[in-house]
This record gives C-alpha cells, sequence and structure tokens, in this order.
C-alpha cells in the first residue's frame, strides 16, 4: 500500500467513496516530504513560511523531511526540559532567518537545510552549560552560534558541491567545538560541564544490567537531540516513523548496532545506558540505508556496516577528544555517512544524487525513473 | 581625490603646474600597489630586483602589497629587535630566493607571494626561541622553514585554485607548528618558550585596567608580525595606510572587536594587554573589508562579522593548541577568511577574482569594469 | 645493462644462445612491475591470482609492485615473528578479499592496490598488542581492520583522484588510529602499548654508540613492516632491490638522512637505533627518488629534501600524538609525498601520471616515449 503513489490512491477513494479509504488519504498525505505542502504554503504570510521552513528544520536534524515530525519533535523536547524546547526553538528561528537575510538559496532555505544545524548548536550548549536552566545570557552564544552555522554552511557546500556530497552537520560540529572551547569549564559567564571519555574504566564491582542496556536502544534515537528522558525519545522515534517507517527501523537497528559496539570495546555502563553509545550508529545507518541510498539487501548490509563503523569510529573520537574535555557529538557519523557517499564500488550504483533525497519509500518508487538519467548526469558534475 | 586615477592627475597637473598638484602626485604614485615600479625595475640588476621583490613579502604579511610599505615595516621589526628584523630579513630572502631557484611562477615571485611566509616563521621562530637573542645557530631552522614554505606554497596552491582560494599564510602555520613539535621546551639545541592558553584565569584580585585594554588594540596591529612594543607598532599601521587607508581603518576596527571578543571571554588580562587577543581580528576584518571583497556597507557588515568570528576562532584554538603548548599562530584567521571567500550567498557578488586583487582604492574603483566579465570568467573557473 | 629492455635482452640471448644470458634472462624477468606474470596468470585458478594479488600487496607497502619481492618480505616477516608474519597473511587476504566482494575495480586489486593497507593495519594491531603472541581474539580486530580499509580506500581515491594522487597509506594510519583510540592501554580485550614520543629525553649519562645508529640505517627500511630485527630487514632491503635498485639505494640513503634528522633534534636514543627516526625518511625518499617522478638529479635532489622533511614532520607528529599516547604510523611521508606531488614547480615536469607509475628503471626508459603526450593528458585531467 505503501509503495502506490498518493494520486492513485486519491483516484481509488474518490471513485469508491469509502471513509476509510479518506482517512488513510489524509493520513498518507502527512507522511514522507509533504511536497504538496510547499505548494499550498507560496501565499500565505512570511510567518507561517517560516514556521514550517523551522519545522523542517528540526526534523532534518533526525534526517526527516517533515513539518509535522518537526512538530512531534519539538514537543518531545519541550516534554523533557521547556527550556531545552525554548533553546531549540530559538536556534532553528536565528539560523533560518539569518540564512533569509544573508540571501541564501530559498529552495535551501525553504527545506529547513539551514535550520538543523542551529537547533543542535543551540540544544547542545544548553545540555553543556553547567549554568542550570533559564540562564538567560546563554541566549546570547545561542544566537551567535546559529548564526555562525550558515557562514559554514555556505562555505563548506561550496567545497561539498564538488563530489555531491550534504554539508550534513558539519556546521554543528564545528561551532560547538568552538564554543566549548572559547568556553572552559570555570568560565565566569558561560561554564560548562567537561565531556567524560567512554574509555575511561568503571569502579570494579558494577555488573551490567541488561534491561538498561536493552533502554539505552531507543534512548539512542533520543540522543540524537541531546534527549536522555525515555518518552520524549520514543516520540522521536514515532515522529520518524510518521516520515519513514523504514529509516524508523534503521534508527532502531542502527542504535543496537552502536550498543553492540560499545559492549564489545567495555565502555562505561552509563554511556550505554544513556543511549550515547548508540546515537551514531542509528545516525550511520539511516543515512545509508534508505535514504542516501535507494533500498536493497545491499545497501542494507551496507547500513550494518557504517552503523558499526560508526559506533566503533565514535568511541574512537570520545577517547581522542575527551583528553581535551570535548566530546564528540556526531562527528563519527557525519564522517563515515561522507566517506560512504564517496565509495565507487558497487555501492556508488544505489547512490541516490544529493538533489533527489526524498524519503526513502519514495526513492525506492522513483528508483526506476531516474537510474536511467543517473550515469549522463553524474558525468555532468563531475567534469 | 583619492578615488581619480593617476593618470588624472598627472594631466591636471601637467597643465596647471601647481607645485602642490606635482608633490601630491609623487606621494599618489607611491601608494597603492606601485604596479608602475615592476616596470622600471626589469631592466635593473637582480639585487635591486631581489631587494623589492622582498619588501613586497614583508608588506604582504600584513596584506599590502607596497614595497615602501615593507621597508616601513622592516624598519619597525628592527626598531623593536634588531635581532627580530635581521631574522625576518633573512627569512624573506631565503624564501624568495628558494622560489627563484625551484622555479616558480616569476609573476608570483615579484609580487612577494613567495616572501611572506619565510618572514612570518623567521620572526615566530625567533620570538619562541628561549636561547635569547644573537643565538646564532638559530639560523639553520630560520633557513630551513623558510625554505619548506616554498614547498608548502606550491603544494596547496594546487588544492586550494579549485576554489580560487589563497594560499595565505597557511604555510607558515603549518611550518610552526612543525618547529615547534620538533623541538621541545627543553630541547637542548632549539629551546623555546611554550605558548599559554589565554583562558588561564588570572589571579583574583587583579582589575582590569582600561588603558591598557586600549593600548592593546593598535598593538594587535603590530602583533601580526609577533612586535609588542607600541612605537614600531604604530609604525606598521602607517606603513599599511600608505598602502591604504581603508585596509588600516578595517586593521584597527578589527583589533578593536577582537579585543571586545576577549573581554566577552574574560580571556587573561596579558592577553588583550599585548594585543595578542586582537591581531587575529585585525587580519579577519581587513582580507573581507576591502582586500577580496569590494567595499561596501554590506561587504563592512560582513568584514565586522568575519573580525568576530576570527577572534572567537582564535580563543578556542588556543584553548585547544595550549594543551599541547602550541600557540594559534594565525589559523584563526586564515581559515575564517578561507570559509568568507568560499561563501555563496549574497557575499559572492562582492568577490574580487584572486588574480585581480589589488588595493581595496582600486578594487572599488575598477569595480565597475570587471563585474560585468565576473560571471563568465567565474564559470570558465569553475568548469 | 639494466637500461636495455627486455625484449633486446631475449634476441641477443637468441641469437648467440649464451647460458648466462639465458640465466639473465631468467633473472631479470624476475625484476621490475613482472606485467608478464598478469597475462599468465589469466586463466589459472582464483587461489592462485588471489595468491599473487596479495603478494603484490605486501610489496607495495614498500611501494614495490612484485609478487616475488613480496614473497621475500612475508619470508622475513615470518623470520622475524611467525605470529606477525600469521597476521600479515590474514591481513592482505581479508583486506584483498573485501575487495573483490564489493567489486572493486579489477585492474585495481590484481595490482595488490588493495591489500597493502590490510598488511599494514594487521602488523601494527599485532605490534601494539600487549596480549603477547598468538593472542587469537586479535584476528577480530586484524579482520575488521583490514575490510576498512576497502572503505576508506575506496572513498579516498574519489577525493584524491581529482589531483591525480595515490591513496597510499592514508586508510591504514587512519584505521589504526581508530583502533588504537578505541581500545585505550587498560581495554580488557584488546590492551596495547601506549606510543613513546621520541623527544623524551634520556636519564643523562648515556652516550650514543656509533656503531647502534648505523645499525639503524638497514633497521628504518625493515620499520616500514613494523620490524625491528636486523636479518629481516636485509632481506626486506634485498626484495626491494629485486624489484628496483634505484629504490633501494633511495631506501637506504632515505633512512639515513631520517637518522639524521633524528640527531640534529636530540631524540630519544632508542628511537634512533631501532631504525624508528629512519623509516619516514626512507618513504618519502623512495617516493620522490624514481617512483612517482622520472630520475634525475634534480629529482635526487628533490628526494633528499623529501626525506628530511619527512623525518622532521614525522619527529613533530610522533611529539604531538604521543601526548595522546598514539604512534604518528607513516603520517609523516605520507602527507610529505602527497605535498610533492601536488608540486607545480619545475617539480612538475618530472612527475608520472599515477596511472603510469611502474619501477623506476622503466619509467626512465619510458620518459621519452610519454613525455610529449604528458601536457596533453595533464590538461585534460584538470578540466
Amino acid at each position: 500500500m505503501w509503495m502506490e503513489t498518493k494520486r492513485e490512491v486519491e483516484e481509488a477513494s474518490r471513485s469508491r467513496g469509502s471513509f476509510s479509504r479518506r482517512v488513510l488519504n489524509a493520513l498518507l498525505s502527512c507522511t514522507g516530504d509533504m511536497k504538496h505542502l510547499d505548494e499550498c504554503m507560496q501565499d500565505k504570510s512570511f510567518v507561517l513560511q517560516l514556521a514550517v521552513w523551522a519545522l523542517r528544520g528540526v526534523a532534518r536534524v533526525i534526517l526527516a523531511n517533515n513539518p509535522l515530525s518537526g512538530t512531534l519533535i519539538l514537543a518531545a523536547l519541550y516534554w523533557a526540559s521547556p527550556w531545552q524546547g525554548l533553546l531549540g526553538t530559538l536556534g532553528v528561528l536565528v539560523s533560518t532567518l539569518t540564512a533569509v537575510i544573508m540571501g541564501q538559496d530559498s529552495a535551501e532555505v525553504s527545506g529547513g537545510l539551514h535550520g538543523f544545524n542551529g537547533v543542535l548548536v543551540s540544544l547542545l550548549m544548553g545540555v553543556f552549560s553547567s549554568a542550570g536552566d533559564w540562564y538567560w545570557w546563554l541566549l546570547l552564544p545561542v544566537c551567535f552560534g546559529s548564526a555562525t552555522c550558515i557562514f559554514l554552511f555556505s562555505g563548506l557546500s561550496s567545497v561539498l558541491d564538488r563530489w555531491d556530497l550534504p554539508v550534513a552537520v558539519f556546521p554543528f560540529n564545528i561551532v560547538i567545538f568552538l564554543y566549548l572551547l572559547c568556553t572552559s569549564q570555570d568560565n565566569p559567564y558561560f561554564p560548562h560541564h567537561p565531556a567524560m571519555p567512554p574509555g575511561a574504566l568503571e569502579p570494579n564491582g558494577t555488573t551490567l544490567n541488561a534491561i538498561e542496556v536493552i533502554r539505552g536502544i531507543p534512548l539512542g534515537v533520543g540522543q540524537i537531540f541531546a534527549c536522555g528522558a525515555l518518552g520524549p525519545s520514543l516520540l522521536i522515534l514515532g515522529a520518524v516513523l510518521l516520515y519513514s517507517p523504514l529509516l524508523a527501523a534503521h534508527a532502531v537497528l542502527g542504535s543496537a548496532i552502536g550498543t553492540l559496539a560499545g559492549l564489545s570495546m567495555a565502555v562505561r555502563h552509563g554511556s550505554l545506558y544513556s543511549g550515547l553509545s548508540g546515537f551514531n550508529g542509528a545516525l550511520g545507518c539511516m543515512a545509508v540505508g534508505g535514504l542516501f541510498f535507494t533500498f536493497s539487501w545491499r545497501t542494507h548490509l551496507f547500513a550494518i556496516a557504517s552503523a558499526f563503523l560508526s559506533a566503533y569510529a565514535d568511541i574512537a573520537l570520545c577517547n581522542l577528544l575527551g583528553t581535551v574535555e570535548l566530546p564528540a557529538c556526531s562527528w563519527a557519523a557525519t564522517l563515515v555517512v561522507t566517506l560512504m557517499l564517496l565509495q565507487t564500488s558497487s555501492l556508488a550504483a544505489y547512490r541516490i544524487p544529493i538533489g533527489q533525497v526524498m524519503a526513502p519509500e519514495h526513492n525506492l518508487r522513483s528508483r526506476s525513473q531516474w537510474a536511467a538519467g543517473n550515469t549522463a548526469e553524474r558525468e555532468s558534475t563531475d567534469v
């Protein structure tokens, strides 16, 4: 059913007129990329448009491109911590507005591409701040950091475009590093917690709690938004499910693989319980399994490999960056996914050009349509 | 008056023949890029030519391309410390000669592009050496380091040319890192001082001295040459003023912004007083405000943004590199300016192709002439 | 005699039929790249083909491309330590098989390009493991690490191809870093020795032993395979001599230069005695002096410069990475050789396109043939 186009569903519901069809129709129109919404929004007020762009931006963090998913995620963030929710909202608005003011490409802005780095920077600044919630001075670096993301996004895209690579969360990772390095642990204005390397050994005597470890798997999905509570994490997973069930399945699979990798390297138990071991695996698995590559059994295997690589790279980077009290953020997943997108082997045949990336189910359906044109286009971008 | 072409001035002075005009004429011909000097020099001896190339190289450090500015700056260096002046002279000569021997592009050599990294490497080696002045063994690494800059310049230009980016001071930053890492603090042959991170807190009880902070602003311009004395710093600022008043204004503005950024992050007072907080801001501000972009109110705002970014990035890098006892040198400004040159947004419209970069006043004047041809050329370099 | 083509030798031996000629003929056919072997192997079984690919892969570590050299080197590794020999064999087989399964370019696979990173990763994992020999669990990371090299090779080649650069040992250097960072010193499953920075001062009282230092020069060639015994090191040098006497000469020269650089920076005596100071110099010297550039007196001078740069960069990186207990591996030589290949000056005229790199003697001979076509081709790859 999922594979049918919306038009077919519409036609079917019109001809038969059953109530259940109409409900399904309405439900289906809320899944995937919701491109039809963009057309409706064109004559609406700027504030309404900005809200949709911002919600897309929030969802983009977890590789979804759907304003309803964004709404659910934002609700989850406010549920977990109203202060964090506020910071996230401010971050996405500031970075999207900066992009509008700086005259970035309007298609990119309306697709939420200039929002997700701002959200992440704001959320992480909030999480690492040791000044407690509602420390209003924090809004200053949040605004400055979110705006800086646009500069980095624009500059990096010039470089990465040469290889048809997405900018992804490189700007977030760079900005949060600069912020944490600028403000040391005992900074008088913006103090922050140090990051603890996951390789640090536990005091002996503690045994691994299996239930806690399994609980860490859905938490790994929530940790993509630096959210460590179970309820909001499940809501975030639901938001991904709304966008694409395939992506949600890969998120859980990737988080489980990340946890497995953490176990094999004997990381701190806290790292497993909190889901911090899983979130890079989840991102690595989602990006390869369906989003940037057409789903098939081969890409599914590559997605598993990507999840393992992301998870191990994350442990390595955490241990390395822990020596200078920095967190590894999502560097590992970002670098591994970039590496996967650069592959020249059999994986390249499944690669979807960045400009045509949509929900995995849509990719799968339209695969046959663009496959023919793929080689020709690749050559033209390669010149 | 500044905006008139030299030919107009010449004609005017010829027709009216007033003495003041002739003085102004002579004065004006010493400002800007002094391209007319290159024509006069073509039939002169190699030693004289080398001197001009070297002086251009000295001025290039602070983004000026004028042999008279270079002379003034060299005088300032000798004034601050004869030993440092000697090292700088040796550095620029060795690196320029290496470029000649290695058969680098003659236009680049005569433009001083192969000199400025050598000057900086030599000066910084002298500043960090803890063996005191007139330690003659230091001339060995100075020569070797200056020559290495040419290899790095040539190699990096192959990569950066793809995006029409300048090599800037990347070679200097890399070579000085390698030197400081090779020779640890207690090296028996080449001992050096460790770099102190600016985030280190002062012992409490000290209050900030406002006059010292303001004094740090012109010192920030001098710190581009690792010079911490007020007189020579003002002479260096004068040398920039001779090349281009717009550039000099941006240097002071950028240094002030850097000091402001330092205050907002509560860096060590010594860092503010010595001008070390300001020099990255000054470089970031100068490069964007007039040199690589045509001056306008928009680019002026971007120059301010660039100065802030450079200054904060410098604090971050100082704190990071301080953990391994390395100085941040001018990495921050170099990276931020590179980022600014990569922007695809409205800023790109003001971008001057690297091959056509001249004094800001000249850029401003000839803007209309090449603006038409800009798009066509960009496409050809982009292929 | 070396300069004559094999065909001439064959003809000569046929016409005169002397026994000594026939022996020389057979001997000469075992030197160089042994391209004629590939033709013989095409109809052989897969296992035999895989063996040749793997042996080429082993030899590729030291820039030779000859299965007989590979056999000699493998014998040297088993001689030095059977466990290390086993790890190396497993590493090259796993990475070559992964490349076959992933559908990498068959010409690359049969040239051994997908084997050498696997060998190095396996050998270094064995050397750094503190669990002792015959610790079978180590085979797990060896297999996983060797397979990961293929992903990195494929991804990096997409990027580096733009500048016609070889991927070289970048994948090895990255994978071994990730492994060592993942598993800290006191990891319960995969413990490993920490790397010691060479800048650490010796307790005073020890005098440098000249014979040990000279003994360190051939050991430097062995250290390319992490082999610290004199006999196997000389056998490895013999294997290079079989492939190309010019390359072997540069290996010894480079190792001597590396030792000299180590002396000038007063590194730990152990570093000089074990050959660790020399191996980056050897690699840097070999790559520039004959392999990637046609041999001449100019390239010979550049090879010496490259050896010095590699050796000093290695000391710098060892000191830097020693602060986080990581070894510098062959980062220095890899980066310096990449830099040399990017040169635009007179050195570029001697550059051999990556696709046409063969044994130095062969390069020297065919120089005149492709020199004419070089400019045209360069332009086409530059577009």
